[in-house]
């Protein structure tokens, strides 16, 4: 990481590349520090923030960390949103690692990879949805680097504190266990991507507009990720986030668990939006609520009497191995495409 | 962060395209985990590595964190380096800002973007010297993310520990203190750049093999980020690591504490090798010693007394601002450039 030097703000219309990266990491850290909440709460978390070598934070106990990133044209396209959600977006899918672990996000620090041809504003408004959805999780934004590339690569590392709790591995699931996710909308990032494509195909955007929220979860999902800390107090067994798809999510935990997961469809919480998209785009509504990915929602195993509210009751854990979707196996890497077949 | 199924051993010659990304990243968390040093030494820093959504360590006491990207095209070339050589200077790069701070590396998440007809084998050898390196340090790898990209950018996010120590930050410089510089052969990466454009230019490759050092220098700095912690427990006042180039460091240094700094260029260890290849290229030394970067050594101010073995003194902090090289004022950011023009 470097430091730069302040001077003027910096005109957005001009390029990365004729603006410098020196001087533009002191926007980023300015806007990363100007509406820091460590001003106010929590101040003890982070000693040092953005501006020297590295950051320096207490997380008072064992630190849960997970990076993630997201490429320009395969895990989002800046026609479809704009920067700051595609920088919103990228923290909350990070985040949601740690909130599978029981964690509670601390902190961030973000790698943007971009073209010298970037204007600043779209670096700032990246900058600003990353230290928005960090500020809104309770984190702050502690560093990072910027870089030139081809394409728009973000990276996103995020740190959190377990507050005593022990992690909830993916691994812990054990027979006699209920199965529940939180969200009310499982499958809307899937769905709100199959109305893209279908709009960009057809040329018709009549049916995003009538199913704009399926949009904006595919844009930014918004899980609930103080679940996870929740979760943990629970007693939860085993957790993870629904980054891959529901199913992808069951065969991991069921795998790693040494246990059978069984779930039913319909108790997964979908709601009336979705339905309909289904039914115009004449999908069936399990390719987005069982196999459609990225709502970064949260699935758990629980003791049977310790489902926090806030939770959905999808199924059960099971002596055996594999999984279960309405009684019949779902195999493989590519599970629900091979169930479905 | 994702968790995948083990299997057979992976074809290196088959693209990652091909085989997967799932079915790859058990090939890395195993490659991760097989040999760690957590099994003997320091097992109380890990608790969760890789394989889960996130990983957990305990660093007993603050957290120092910094991430840096490398870019294929910009920081390596993968004709000039091995992909072993480009993962491990991935984490030398990173791990170096932990050291700027007196901090110890515990461990370290990677992001690998690629595209997916990149070989195995090269990931799987960006992923060996990413290990390699990091257990040189002392650390490990503590999970990672791996995906489809135009081209290999690698992300590493350093975390280290500070063992009781005070954080030292650039800014702390104080007239008085001594400046103090670690390595014996400081400019050897950017001799060793200019050593590999010129043989490329040429089409002649007998100077590169006469100055091995220097170019090896280049594709993988070996700094002794030991010194990091050695420097803080001495007493260091401020800390940097040199990879933007030893007056653009200064430059950083004295804005930020609010001093002048003065050096000697004479006094920066340089050594023969790069003398050699100075005059051989027809360039003036301070070219590399003083304005070139990356060699990721450290840079800091110490009280008079207080100077570490295995460091070099190379100049003093005085009253007022800005840099003196040889007495004459290094300005801008281009420092050198502007100073030597």
């Amino acid at each position: 990481m470097t430091v730069g030097t302040a001077g003027d703000p910096v005109d957005r219309s001009r390029t990365v590349g004729a603006v410098g990266e020196r001087r533009l990491i002191v926007e980023l850290t300015r806007a990363a520090t100007a509406d820091d909440p460590s001003t106010t709460a929590d101040a003890h978390d982070i000693v040092i923030g953005s501006g020297d070598d590295a950051a320096v934070i207490d997380t008072a106990g064992p630190a849960v960390i997970s990076t993630d990133t997201a490429v320009q044209g395969r895990h989002f396209r800046l026609d479809w949103s704009d920067a700051r959600t595609v920088g919103a977006r990228a923290v909350v899918q990070s985040a949601a690692d740690i909130a599978a672990m029981g964690g509670r996000t601390t902190g961030i620090v973000v790698s943007i990879a971009c073209p010298s041809d970037t204007t600043v504003g779209t670096v700032l408004d990246l900058n600003a949805g990353i230290v928005a959805a960090a500020h809104g999780l309770g984190g702050r934004v502690l560093g990072g680097d910027l870089v030139d590339a081809d394409q728009v690569v973000l990276t996103v590392t995020t740190l959190g504190a377990l507050d005593g709790a022990e992690p909830i591995v993916v691994g812990g699931a054990r027979p006699g266990d209920v199965l529940a996710v939180t969200g009310n909308m499982l499958g809307a990032s899937a769905a709100g991507l199959a109305l893209l494509i279908d709009a960009e195909r057809r040329g018709d955007v009549e049916l995003l507009r009538r199913h704009a929220r399926l949009v904006d979860a595919h844009l930014l999902p918004a899980p609930d990720l103080g679940q996870g800390p929740i979760a943990a107090r629970a007693g939860a067994h085993a957790m993870t986030d629904i980054s891959d798809g529901l199913v992808e999510e069951l065969i991991t935990m069921a795998a790693a668990s040494g246990t059978r997961l069984a779930i039913t469809s319909d108790r997964i919480p979908v709601g009336d939006e979705i339905r309909s998209a289904a039914a115009a785009l004449d999908t069936d509504l399990r390719d987005w609520t069982v196999a459609g990915g990225e709502d970064h929602e949260l699935l758990a195993a629980f003791p049977p009497h310790a489902v926090p509210s806030g939770w959905t009751r999808i199924g059960e854990v099971l002596e055996g191995t594999g999984v279960l979707v309405d009684g019949r196996p779902a195999g493989g890497l590519r599970g629900w495409q091979s169930f479905g077949g």
